[in-house]
């Protein structure tokens, strides 16, 4: 374990009001100490208690380069388990960077992605599933993915894996036990009773092997395809769903609108709004590339939404269905007819019954501008989404490497069973044991290499 | 003065490891305290000694929103001047937003821009143009323009205006003791001393208001267009000159590139590259179209590189000297031809005889692809900034508020003057001298209204 000396800025990257620069190391004070000048009042960091705030200057070539307040943590009782200062500045670019070029001119090193919550992790602060939590905390955008991320990170997910290893313990130490006694040929386990651990370790792997559909729905967003023609009114759609919800972060986040557009957030779900500006000037030439186009991203959709100008309602619509239908599939289809403020209640019943009355679809008679009706195409979002109801305590799995560990500790746990009931050999029942004892520990990081590590942190933002 | 309890993100906006919410106001404490469980070792925020750190849970709905760390700063040692606490939670967008709300349902009003650095100054911890310098010195992005910011915010300039109201405030009382005499028309100072103080006033006023055009190339950059042809090696110039000042903040900040792309900081001062991507196709029709554009954007700049691919030195190259030349204007023109590692020293030698001879412009040859004599360039740009040497302690004035108030100070000054000269009555002299005081107490915010401070602050980013 490398014990040098990292720096980052911890906070978004950017111009803002404040910023902060985090070091952690056994050298965070001494070094520090060489670059902040405390005002009167204040110790040296080194000789500061934790848990404190000093107000002071950092100086660059004798001149001031900023006021700052140093926050100071020791060790073990900080983030990374290490001495750690953090330092707020004003949030320009130019002090962030001329900080940071200080601080490693002093012996610091620039952070690696993660690389404060790998340490957090090498120095036993938390296991790797709730130190990979911190980085799905961080990205969580809505209630549920946020609140799968707070308890796998609060160690929800490693309890389970936890008991599970420590029911597959006590499994493997009867069955090797027998084999230490093998040549006497005596059963000290009961097989009924080994049956009915396996089956039961088994069912909770499965349940946690089939929640990642789930949690993977949950973390990444339900993708929804929006379908029709420019003047159907999708943007004014899109627009209030996203300012419904967004009414806060928008006035708060001027900026970010650009990240998080498009993601609507409908009782704590993410729906993901694939743009497919497609389907416009349908007598183009252009016209087949246009709509292949939106067809394409169709498909990485779980819900298509076809919407469909009421007032304009025309035979080219009709011509549309085939190719939408088609393209499809199995997806939940919500035909949305828009702009039914400008239609009289006789000619909605006849878009009720006459378009297209065999295609097995949802359909919704809205106003985008009048936000008529749009709360039932919310409600239709989330049913056609699916979900099974969570429970507070219910261990969702979210990440692909824990689906994939998990995976084959399932196909391991089932060749034990397999085996019981074929009565093999105690020693391939064990070594099936231990490798699925392997794959659950390469989740909680019991069982790593640098290279996973190295894999998992480098997907962290830098300065977490 | 509204005296609510405000909250914001501080830092920038957008996802990042951590983010700072700052609370400021008298019941900053207990709406915090209602939302924020401390760990067992610590007291409720209320009882918290100040400058120290807690660490602790937020709650909603009863379950946890996040664990952070909550600072405490008491009136008046804070950046408000105020009660102030500052919740560092995980960088989610999620979460800011979700602690802001809950801030919100306990009493916190959302804080307008600068609201914090308003009531800075509305609490008497800073004057006017100090606020003012805070947020000059998060938007400098140069070692010159953050110099100048903080020696402001520090209060250079603030004492400058002092020394010069208390020399006015002297000159008036001169005057209007002789005004409360006047029937008695006695002279109780003399006019030789009274025009030796206002010349005085008028070079230090003059020297500051002569001072904006530095200032203002130091803080906002100096513009530079470079025009040529697409193939000519613009983009690999750009890049050169970028990455060698950026390595270290783009390797921090992944995605601020976009934000500070084409800002190339030489010896601490930023030059502004504006995009002149306009030169390609000159035999397409469109090519009126693209150079005129391109010349529109050459009016904003004061330094111009022509850049000369020197490899394709052709007659259309010729050709187009004479529209650049004649928009160059008394603009700075710096030619570069490009591509000499390509080219034979005596190729070099016929361009440095032969090409546009009479055009008074500096030549320079280099290979922005080995990056050979790029150094030369960035001394070029230098010398055509020309920029006088700043002293450390020479005020300089940058900001179009401040200037427009000093010049008005300087017509009055300037009147005051003249009336001298002229020996008119005295109440005229008093009425100049006091508009000239109006004026500076304008800039101090001695002189404030509403409007004027909603005007100023309303441009700071909210969370400062």
């Amino acid at each position: 374990m490398d014990k040098n000396t990292i720096c980052a800025v911890s906070t978004p990257s950017g111009q803002g009001g404040i910023a902060v620069i985090r070091v952690s190391g056994n050298e965070a004070f001494r070094i520090c100490d060489r670059i902040f000048v405390p005002s009167k009042r204040s110790n040296k960091l080194t000789d500061q208690e934790p848990y404190t705030i000093c107000f002071g200057k950092i100086y660059k070539d004798n001149e001031i380069l900023d006021e700052v307040l140093v926050s100071v943590f020791r060790n073990p009782h900080s983030f990374t388990g290490e001495d750690t200062v953090e330092i707020t500045c004003h949030g320009s670019l130019y002090i962030q960077q001329e900080i940071l070029k200080l601080l490693l001119a002093n012996g610091c090193n620039l952070a690696l992605p993660g690389e404060f919550t790998q340490r957090a992790f090498l120095n036993g602060k938390m296991d790797l599933s709730q130190a990979e939590a911190v980085a799905d905390l961080i990205a969580s955008s809505s209630s549920a993915s946020h609140r799968l991320a707070m308890s796998q990170m609060r160690g929800g997910f490693s309890k389970e894996l936890q008991l599970l290893r420590t029911q597959l313990l006590d499994f493997v130490s009867l069955i090797e036990l027998e084999l230490d006694f093998g040549e006497e040929d005596v059963e000290f386990a009961d097989r009924t009773q080994l049956l009915e651990l396996s089956e039961n370790i088994r069912t909770i792997i499965n349940r946690l092997v089939q929640s990642f559909s789930l949690g993977n729905a949950i973390k990444n967003g339900i993708q929804v395809a929006i379908v029709g023609e420019t003047n159907a009114g999708k943007s004014t759609l899109l627009n209030h769903l996203l300012n419904e919800d967004k009414a806060i972060v928008s006035e708060i986040h001027g900026t970010t609108r650009d990240v998080i557009e498009d993601v609507v957030n409908i009782n704590g779900i993410s729906f993901r709004f694939i743009d497919t500006a497609g389907i416009r000037d349908t007598s183009d030439e252009i016209e087949t590339l246009g709509i292949e186009r939106t067809f394409q991203k169709i498909e990485h959709a779980s819900i298509v939404i076809w919407m469909i100008d009421a007032t304009q309602f025309s035979e080219k619509i009709e011509e549309l269905s085939d190719k939408i239908i088609s393209k499809t599939g199995n997806k939940q289809l919500i035909i949305v007819f828009n702009k039914i403020d400008k239609i009289s209640p006789e000619e909605q019943a006849v878009l009720e019954d006459e378009f297209l009355p065999h295609i097995p679809a949802k359909r919704i008679y809205l106003s985008a501008k009048y936000k008529k009706n749009t709360d039932i195409l919310e409600q239709a979002l989330l049913e056609a989404a699916n979900l099974p109801d969570i429970s507070k305590n219910d261990v969702i799995v979210t990440n692909m490497r824990h689906y994939e560990a998990l995976s084959k500790a399932l196909d391991a746990i089932q060749r034990v069973d397999e085996g019981l009931h074929q009565g093999i050999s105690g020693d391939f029942i064990s070594q099936d044991i231990r490798e699925c004892m392997h794959y659950l520990g390469e989740i909680t990081g019991d069982i790593s290499t640098d290279e996973v590590l190295g894999n998992i942190f480098s997907k962290f933002c830098i300065g977490k």
